[in-house]
């Protein structure tokens, strides 16, 4: 896929899982440019400095991403234009295969998902949170023998480290969904799988305002993948609903469900119609 | 009102905002015992070591906190029993009031909530996060001239340190709700405002599904107040549903309406019948 030409970013330092993806999505030779934070790769994309973004927006495990759903909702009108789900593989790595672990670095997700397994193969290490995955992986690199790293395959690589043991994580269902954003919505005579993301604000104060909505996507048979209640920041009990749907705008009874949710809400907004990908790696 | 002579634990360490609502609730002779995080303090009273415990489960503009919500579903059988609202109010700690402020110390959270108020005040200074908003405290109390904390007036007594401005959150709607959990479930009998929290998985791969959960609501008139998702935990697209809703076990239609929502659920867990008191301070 190619990036036009311009600059795709995404949550770094280099050697996140979002680069792999971002690497997946859009080749080796993309101009990839990593951010400090998922809110300021965002930014970039609205802002015109770079033309997409891939940002992850929910993990098996842990839950929604909420600074991204936060930001799309809040701080910028982009356009969600494809998503694809990771499997998430932690491995462990280390400067040299065979020496004796003390310690392992990573992010405290990374070292959370994989407690168990560290625990069996190496019951006296030290677990020590860093950063991200990819710091855990640099200071690895420069540091002594004995250290390991929870990371990538991209980490390993740009760090020149060994993989020590590959998916070490404690479960299999762990995955993430990452999404890329851009300024124009998708053109939806693409052809695909097509999904579709709104977030709306429904009037708590009235008995079932939530049923009626839902209520629309039930008489035109359209199937919600995701409901989610995020708070509308104007106090307590007002929250902002983020849904995801199967279907594109590019089909009638999807444009009708948009419109009937939109009638019924005090505020609306499209998050955009967007292709699913497969993960192939 | 009375902790029945036994422990009460909170969110530590001591000067927190759990720990004044701990006071507002049980007064200040209970006996509070602070716990390093919430998942600890939540399962010391599934394990009998205390009779109840006052953890935050939800703030109006960071959201639900997770970790509360994922241990009541996870990992222990408890009841919620009372539901506090707190409204969030920052002040800026000092040991003395009319020095320039050079530093400000806080929990992240705290200084995100107060970052306008302090630009304008105190457009110098500079921000730096540490652990809690009781450790910033301790910090300033201990530290040189110049340095200030954003906390509790708990906190403010606790180090005995001068209150140099109140209310400097950037925005009036910030409120946290606390609840207390206990093994038994609250009698239902007792004189109030009910509310009634539960959690359940549904069937994602049947259309309509929560639809159809959210109609047992709307034929019996009953108010949510609240629609959160988690993940189940067994793969993306797997979501655990957590409802609040307006009324206790004492009332029949919300038996009724409780009963339905089981036998329409793949998994499902009450997690109580509880008393909305008001915050008085």
């Amino acid at each position: 896929m190619a990036a036009n030409g311009k600059r795709v970013g995404f949550l770094g330092p280099p050697g996140t899982y979002s680069e792999e993806v971002a690497k997946n999505l859009f080749g080796e030779s993309a101009c990839l440019t990593p951010f400090g934070s998922i809110d300021l790769a965002i930014r970039a994309v609205a802002g015109g400095e770079i033309s997409q973004c891939v940002v992850p927006i929910e993990n098996s495990v842990e839950g929604s991403v909420n600074v991204t759903l936060d930001t799309l909702a809040h701080e910028v009108e982009l356009f969600i234009s494809r998503e694809i789900v990771m499997p998430i593989r932690h491995n462990l790595l280390a400067r040299e295969v065979g020496r004796d672990i003390r310690l392992v670095l990573s992010h405290p997700q990374a070292l959370a998902q994989c407690r168990r397994t560290l625990s069996r193969l190496y019951p006296a290490a030290e677990l020590r949170p860093v950063d991200s995955t990819a710091e855990a992986a640099r200071r690895v690199a420069e540091g002594e023998a004995g250290m390991a790293a929870i990371g990538s395959r991209s980490a390993a690589a740009l760090y020149s480290l060994e993989m020590v043991a590959a998916d070490i994580q404690d479960t299999s269902s762990n995955c993430t969904r990452f999404v890329t954003l851009q300024i124009q919505p998708l053109d939806s005579r693409l052809p695909g799988r097509w999904k579709t993301s709104i977030v709306c604000q429904i009037d708590g104060s009235r008995p079932g305002s939530l049923y009626h909505i839902l209520a629309e996507f039930a008489e035109r048979e359209v199937n919600l993948t995701k409901i989610e209640s995020r708070p509308a920041r104007t106090g307590l009990g007002a929250y902002l609903f983020f849904l995801d749907m199967e279907g594109g705008l590019g089909e009638a009874r999807i444009q009708a469900v948009l419109q009937a949710v939109e009638q019924r809400s005090l505020w609306f907004k499209n998050l955009g119609s967007y292709l699913m990908l497969d993960w192939n790696r």
